[in-house]
């Protein structure tokens, strides 16, 4: 595992990609993988370089490197991501350098590299991956304790908390690429507490701010992961929206926990930037509090502890049709950071496998809701709003207790670190509308 | 939608397979369809009957159907019954019909049908489906009430059960075909209520008795499919054990649900009994309660609340080691049925699609935990045993209260009604082992 930055992470180190230096989502230090199409070609596998897409099929087929650098290429170019995502760590390492020697500016790159590099303007992004099963966590203490407070003031959380990384099964089918419609969803709807149903449009539509976990997994079932080998299984990063319809959640949430409140839709950016992309980025697991439970000894690794949680800045921001048509930009809603987790992807794997659960390439982890410490950091409505009490106030005059079709979610998040590079994961965005 | 029988279910019609009239599960009435491998030939689709299987890539290949029944016999013929999933009620029922008049006695049978016919003794049984999403329903109304009672005993129902046609997610990764070993899981438990977790392999291990229902679904994200037609996307129903570990799922349920107590293993049997093959069997809802509420009008059809129940008997049955020693039987457990289910498989699709959440060919439902309402019932040992407190004496002098390493668990079921011939469903079975 690549927990320390290379020359590959070098400050200095320029692309010969127009565009590439100095953008701020994919200079050359990032490299993320993603699926592509253009109007001449199908679905793809590329990597982000500025502005532009390298198709991988295109440099595999050039012939510019040999053995087995040609076959990790060949690995990573296909339909989808998931072969990729079966890679060991250390080919996943020899694939960022094979395409960093290669965009690096120096000499003259070869017409057949060239020719594989794609406007990223003229290409469709797909879902990255075909996703076996997909994981909620729920590692944002901050958004835990918050919802905690609204149904038990004085015990937010949960006697379990700080023992298990708690998670729940999502839906793979309804897990979409950035862009998808935000459909309304329709169901029994009832506030907390209530006995009757009725059945209509959710009116408590919220999103979640979440880190999308990609992990490579492969153990057979009935074995386990165990955390000192957990971190190699992270292949990378991107962002999801746990769209949430909260009414419908909350009547249908006791006893088997979230559903149809859940199910309609989460969304994922399309780019994955690779846990080697983020070493720069690993930070120590932040401090526990006083009188916190040290975690059980299948969750603890010197390495974890040292290098295993990501410093990643989040932020989530809102465009209402009425700021579109009055031109306004998207207004911040929260901003928080990888940092707010109280697991870290390592434990999560160790403990999703410790039952014996075979995870696979190409598995999806949501982080849960990431929410910040402070009143800015409220990464869902219901943190924000505490649950439609108190409207939220947007800049140009409008409100909000929760989503109104016509508002944009747009999820961003990026890397910032003294010497070395921005990095950035892209977007995760979505527009709500109504079932027609 | 074919509810009402027609000459394939007629109990004089026989079949030229040695072996298969009289046969208590796979008579020519049956017809269920599976994937199996030989020594000779990598896994392929096939159709049991009797003591054989039909190997359906054999018989499209000997072109005794021509036109549409060839391209039907070919498409359901793939390495997966994903393939088959797709087709249209439509089409199921012609293939149902096509596969009577190959196996029905009469005149002698091609050669290359002959050839066609593997005996099952020689073959290996596979997951017949690649599951897209899993998902477990609550949906045992008597094993719901048993259950709730040990934590609510005045008020055992939660407000919503009776409105909501209650669900979570599983897990994908771990649904295996029957005869796949039980290893027991590790991790952290408690005991319900406690604040302190330990670590080691689960012992309260159990089984649940569900049924498995393969559902077609095809709807696109944020479209529905309505009560009326959601009868037609019930492809077939096999067996489920959904194996859970009481001490991991105490200690990890709250608030997010089950996860690590259940995702270590799902057993399904590999059998897919056709909803064409159990016209027979099809049944009114079973009379509601004084007092219950109607369902809400997404949950109501005519012909649901008339045909849209299935009267399917199921046994769970246990073999100890040292029964298996004594050269023992198994002894049955509990007995209940497919009418002990609060809610109708069509309801289940309308109420998972009426979020727009999209359902997809090869999704696997299970039923929850079927019991019927008497002491002869229990669909799980938790039930069985009041969550460990009685223990359960076996013919044999030995006692459970949660299963033990050697013990092997199976669930069997079959329809029974006067002037049809019997079918069943075949097999789930799993022995308990530790993890090495």
């Amino acid at each position: 595992m690549s927990v320390l930055p290379d020359e590959t992470h070098a400050s200095q180190l320029t692309s010969w990609v127009e565009g590439a230096d100095g953008h701020p989502d994919f200079p050359i230090q990032n490299l993320p993988l993603c699926i592509f199409s253009t109007a001449e070609s199908p679905p793809r596998a590329g990597v982000a370089i500025g502005p532009m897409l390298l198709d991988l099929a295109a440099v595999a087929d050039a012939g510019l490197v040999g053995g087995e650098d040609a076959r990790i290429l060949r690995t990573a170019a296909g339909r989808t991501l998931n072969s990729f995502f079966a890679m060991s760590a250390a080919q996943r390492l020899r694939f960022r350098h094979i395409l960093s020697q290669l965009l690096c500016a120096g000499a003259d790159p070869p017409p057949m590299l060239r020719e594989a590099v794609v406007d990223a303007a003229t290409a469709r992004l797909h879902l990255p991956v075909d996703v076996g099963d997909y994981s909620d966590f729920f590692a944002g203490i901050h958004h835990a304790a918050t919802a905690g407070r609204m149904f038990r003031p004085d015990n937010p959380l949960l006697p379990n908390y700080k023992h298990v990384p708690i998670a729940y099964h999502g839906r793979s089918s309804s897990v979409c690429v950035s862009g998808h419609p935000v459909v309304r969803p329709v169901g029994q709807r009832a506030a907390h507490g209530a006995t009757e149903p009725d059945y209509g449009a959710s009116n408590r539509l919220d999103y979640e701010l979440e880190l999308a976990i990609w992990v490579r997994g492969g153990n057979a079932l009935g074995t386990t992961i165990p955390i000192e080998r957990a971190g190699a299984e992270i292949v990378g990063f991107g962002l999801l929206n746990d769209w949430s319809a909260r009414d419908i959640q909350a009547w249908e949430t006791q006893p088997l926990g979230p559903f149809l409140g859940k199910n309609f839709l989460t969304t994922v950016s399309p780019f994955v930037v690779t846990a080697e992309a983020l070493a720069p980025f690993r930070s120590p697991q932040p401090p526990r509090a006083q009188g916190d439970p040290a975690p059980l000894p299948y969750l603890q690794d010197a390495e974890d502890q040292s290098h295993g949680a990501f410093d990643i800045q989040l932020e989530v921001l809102l465009r209402t049709a009425e700021m579109r048509r009055s031109g306004l930009a998207p207004h911040r809603l929260a901003r928080s950071s990888g940092l707010d987790l109280y697991w870290t992807p390592a434990q999560m794997i160790a403990h999703h496998s410790s039952n014996g659960c075979n995870l696979r390439p190409g598995d999806l982890f949501g982080s849960g809701t990431v929410s910040g410490p402070g009143p800015d950091g409220h990464g869902s409505l219901l943190e924000l709003t505490s649950g439609g009490r108190n409207p939220a106030v947007l800049p140009n005059g409008e409100t909000r207790t929760f989503l109104e079709d016509g508002d944009e979610v747009i999820l961003t998040g990026w890397c910032e670190r003294e010497g070395f590079a921005r990095i950035g994961l892209g977007e995760a965005k979505g527009l709500v509308v109504t079932r027609g």
